[in-house]
């Protein structure tokens, strides 16, 4: 079953739109906007010139160039850069910046990117941070693809006292790329990404790590027998160093206090295996379903068994029988 | 891409199997075993009615019953029951074993399968005990299919002593299904299993059930932007309580081992998140893409991104646009 998109829009969005940074997300923005028509002109604007020269082989953008002054016109700005160089970015962007203009984001972090671009945006200039709840375990202009945001959710956290025709504006935007748009402050976002998502991905990073670290275990044996459980956790741990590490430094307190809740709550459950109590273990075991549950009904995941991952078939055996009937049929 | 099995083998490897519990491993056994001709008798026995009435309606197997007596001149007898029920289960089944018979079983755990097992079979029945590492996170009879352990590993914890020829003959069983069998002992067994599937699974259910318990984001808040990485937890966290609380009581001081080195690895990387030391994070981040690639390349995972999870579609907007090209296309 393809992922299709909807049918472009009537009128553009936006006169000119850039795109600063052309990985997973930006390129996603950029080839969903171009086929929803969002934008008269879109520029993509990315400091490597290899992705550059990608991003024009691939005919992603109107416009693409290393060169932020690309941005010279635009009515609307997202920066797709990891958390960290955000600062940075808004600060060489704001000679080029008019007013009238909105500027938006995509980071996993929304206090930091917060305190790090709205000092750097000159009068006019609105900020409406986003941070769109999507993504793959692959990075770079190749890896983006339209249909990312679609059915996902996307969270603004305008500051206080930003204009609400350009949140509307923004709203409207990510509504187009297929997400729902949530808006909430930048505090509450950062609470509630480190516990879906921030402790997550340290967690599964961590495991993979101690696991490669073992010397009563060979790595070829975690590898061969990871589908156990662990290869669950090697897909996001295989996400982008620098945009985790970022997050990581730029979400300090909300990851280090949901790590001690997860903390305490480990120790708890390695004492009740340590005195075999086995009814604590099975309470919790059956609570987790439910949430699985509601997570499944809520369209954010899948409910066929295994995430539906296809195995392996070797041709000689494939071609002599039929197909095996879907599990569960 | 539908999954396939081989043609039936030219002749039987055992004249009646017998599989006692008939969950998401033994009605996938006994799906498969049936496909390929395994056996010139396949029975089925489950002290649940019901599920015996459903593998009955299911046409799963050439006998159904509640009765252990069921395994009566069987030559293989394959234990599909929870851990920690396997002694009480072998104890039963003793006044029905025949000399020549082979016995073995699925367990998640082995050294204390063995412990629990032995004791119990008369002189002249093998034990071969075996760990198909597979699984999804469905349970009961309708959950099982037939290409289960297809490219899968089987491994095999033959205690000191046992008959090379049973050994071979439960090899051969597995290899039928598709599997790569692999035979270590019950002790190593249980320490590779406990990195690489129970503590992730342990994990996976703590941090679901912490999710859950915050007093500052809500559970539909967890819910909604789950996409985040939460969700890749709750696949794990929503298999079966019965059979996973008994992992852990049965292999705690493996579980025990690993969970302890695991919290050291959690405390270094807080305090590298605490004290800003950016460089420790990317270089742990960076280690573990590696392992990543080496469990996709070895055929145990697909490197589609997100799993190849499949997005929900809006009906109204999937008819009016063509089919997006795929991820990195």
């Amino acid at each position: 079953m393809p992922e299709r998109l909807g049918p472009p829009l009537a009128a553009p969005l936006f006169r000119r739109v850039a795109i600063v940074g052309l990985g997973l997300i930006g390129s996603s923005i950029i080839r969903a906007a171009r086929h929803l028509g969002l934008a008269d002109t879109l520029v993509a604007i990315d400091r490597d010139e290899g992705v550059v020269a990608r991003v024009r082989e691939l005919n992603l953008a109107d416009e693409a160039t290393t060169e932020l002054a690309g941005v010279r016109g635009a009515d609307f700005v997202i920066l797709c850069v990891p958390v960290g160089a955000c600062g940075a970015v808004a600060q060489a962007l704001r000679p080029h910046l008019l007013a009238g203009c909105i500027v938006s984001d995509v980071g996993s972090v929304k206090g930091s990117v917060v305190a790090q671009v709205q000092p750097h945006l000159p009068e006019g200039v609105a900020f409406v941070p986003a941070h769109p709840v999507a993504g793959t375990e692959h990075s770079g202009p190749d890896a983006g693809f339209a249909t990312l945001f679609h059915n996902r959710w996307c969270i603004l956290t305008p500051p206080e006292g930003t204009d609400e025709a350009a949140i509307d504006r923004v709203r409207a935007f990510w509504a187009a790329l297929g997400s729902n748009v949530e808006v909430m402050s930048a505090q509450h976002h950062d609470l509630v990404l480190a516990i879906t998502s921030h402790v997550p991905h340290l967690i599964a990073y961590n495991i993979v790590g101690t696991a490669a670290d073992l010397e009563t275990v060979t790595q070829s044996e975690v590898i061969k027998f990871s589908a156990g459980g662990f290869r669950d956790f090697t897909r996001i741990a295989a996400s982008d160093p620098t945009m985790w590490r970022d997050v990581f430094l730029h979400n300090k307190d909300a990851v280090l206090e949901m790590l001690g809740r997860l903390n305490e709550d480990i120790a708890l459950l390695a004492r009740a295996i340590r005195w075999g109590e086995g009814d604590k273990l099975f309470d919790l075991f059956t609570r987790t379903r439910a949430i699985r549950r509601g997570i499944i009904s809520s369209g954010q995941e899948t409910a066929e068994p295994d995430f539906g991952r296809r195995r392996e078939v070797e041709p000689d055996k494939a071609s002599e029988t039929g197909p095996e009937p879907r599990p569960g049929a």
